[in-house]
């Protein structure tokens, strides 16, 4: 049983993105479609690569990600597909995949251009529909990686913002906001000592390193260690950025 | 594998569609549901049709398409299965299906009369539950179209607006905004000239005919091939529809 | 064919609710999941619980249900597995289970700490991810109940707001207001009289019970049998909620 993914910027308001499931169902017959979110900010790459590279790994072995966060859709930039050791990515070559694959790692990269493969006529504004979605279709149902186009040297990849060490602390920055007002921060989890207070700063909001949201007192801000591994700053039932003026590039420093 | 697709103005906020699909996984154990939208404006029966049209051609041959757009749900309104040469549709008879069946074709239309099919008790003012959901998995388990109910001579059409052709242009009109703000004309692109330059106005709007929304320059209002057929008014990275002014209803004109 | 549906307050805007479904295609291969809302009010238990008490009769027997409103995620709070006659719950023990389960009945309780189960390292912040979903993926893969944990002798209730009756009449309350703006009361439709005209109270509202929403008149307040079993006040095309103050715990009476 195949598994797709979808992490798109269609929104769920119009039919876009049943669109592409339709295509999907009329070529791989039986594959399950799974949406990560269609509501990546309109044009918001690092927002897409972000959520792709956080849900990605816990889908299982062989999965095909699809994702189209696509400004560009209709111009030069090309579409590719990505080989890592355990599952396909596709979307247009402009980073949207590219933090996903920093920790899934690249075997192979080709260009998406076997026309055979697309629905036609392919449209200038959608090739969700008539571009990823059948070609992801074909990966699910079997076809094999080089038919997809030749093989690409390099791929357009994000800078990812690395933190800076220092002796008893890390300077990151905020790297994405939730939708529960949840500030995800660069900073790995991993990295931050076991046994010490950590104390978490950004402009004059001085946080405290607690084990949960419900640990937090009312209306106070706190750093928690988020799900996707990294350093969240929250408001236990609230809107931490809503309210902190705290946004994604916001600098914030760990100490010990 | 049965493939049934979901139009409603239920919204997804509530537990109305995940009950239909419950509905449905017991009448049609591994049918699959896809959604096309569920954010139809309530009550907006056009807009329901547009999506509907826009997405249905998409599906495989045997789909069976369910759109509830439905203000007259309980009241004296039908409800309709209509087969088309490559699909079934479902929903109630006030036009909402009228636009996807422009291009697929009416082979027959029956009544959804046959109780024994529904969830009982029927209630008053979910049909989507207890009548729609529950034909479309009969349909997709097998049942034979002529079990629904009576056959019916004809159905609720919605008005298509005509597009008027002059010597050198077309007069049209804003048939659907899209939640990136683009507005979706119906004027078919298949009706513009290959060779000449093409100018679109709406009001003292005045726009060119550019391959891709990334060929416009900013804040310029453009026209692009939209993929759904229409000729679309848009704005490269902008909501040219919130700016605008332009709405469902807005007239415009193509001329070369 | 196993089924299982999520209810959550995680949205859909990020990539959480795509990840959980990751989890459990990775461990039910094949296993359908259905939603019926992700957008419960963040850490509303009662809207979470109303949710699932409303969809869950709808779904086959064997279905396992999935609920996460979890304002308590990473505190002491404990996690639970429910089986009722015909299907299984799975849940955060703080009530958002308890509506469902006045109607199914509760067969057995056990709690949800069988660390093999989960996905690992567990996050403080992300058990639908790390707990939940893959708990819902073993039993729709055929786990035994018994092997989830220890028995619970009971598990936390909310409380349902009882109806007062009196001779002629019913004084109840607001449950839920839909995404429409009708507002879903606790007075349950087969207590009211069908001979009798029926006339319902909220303030200085008075509404006339009437057979749906299309029989109201322009801007009048309506009673209707609502779809869930419940009486539900409305207006025809309106969002009676917003322009009536009616709200959630609102007391209304239902005399005749």
């Amino acid at each position: 049983m195949s598994v797709i993914t979808l992490t798109t910027d269609f929104g769920t308001r119009d039919w876009f993105v049943g669109t592409m499931k339709g295509v999907i169902a009329g070529l791989a017959p039986g594959a399950q479609v799974f949406d990560i979110t269609h509501d990546i900010p309109a044009g918001d790459i690092r927002a897409g690569a972000f959520a792709l590279s956080a849900a990605a790994p816990f889908f299982p072995e062989g999965t095909v990600h699809v994702a189209v966060v696509d400004p560009g859709v209709g111009s030069k930039r090309k579409a590719i597909a990505v080989r890592s050791k355990n599952a396909t990515f596709i979307g247009p070559d402009n980073g949207v995949l590219s933090w996903a694959l920093r920790e899934a790692g690249i075997d192979e990269i080709r260009f998406v251009e076997n026309e055979t493969w697309f629905v036609h006529p392919v449209s200038n504004t959608f090739h969700g529909r008539d571009v990823f979605a059948p070609v992801a279709a074909r990966f699910a149902a079997g076809a094999r990686f080089e038919e997809a186009g030749d093989q690409a040297s390099d791929m357009v990849k994000l800078r990812w913002p690395d933190v800076q060490r220092e002796d008893r602390a890390l300077r990151g920055e905020v790297i994405y906001v939730d939708r529960f007002g949840n500030a995800i921060t660069n900073v790995a989890t991993e990295d931050l000592p076991a046994e010490n207070d950590v104390v978490v700063r950004s402009g004059d909001i001085s946080m405290r390193l607690i084990p949960c949201y419900a640990d937090g007192a009312e209306n106070e801000p706190i750093a928690v260690s988020g799900s996707s591994g990294f350093l969240e700053l929250a408001i236990n039932g609230s809107r931490f950025a809503l309210t902190s003026g705290v946004t994604v590039g916001t600098a914030i420093e760990v100490s010990w």
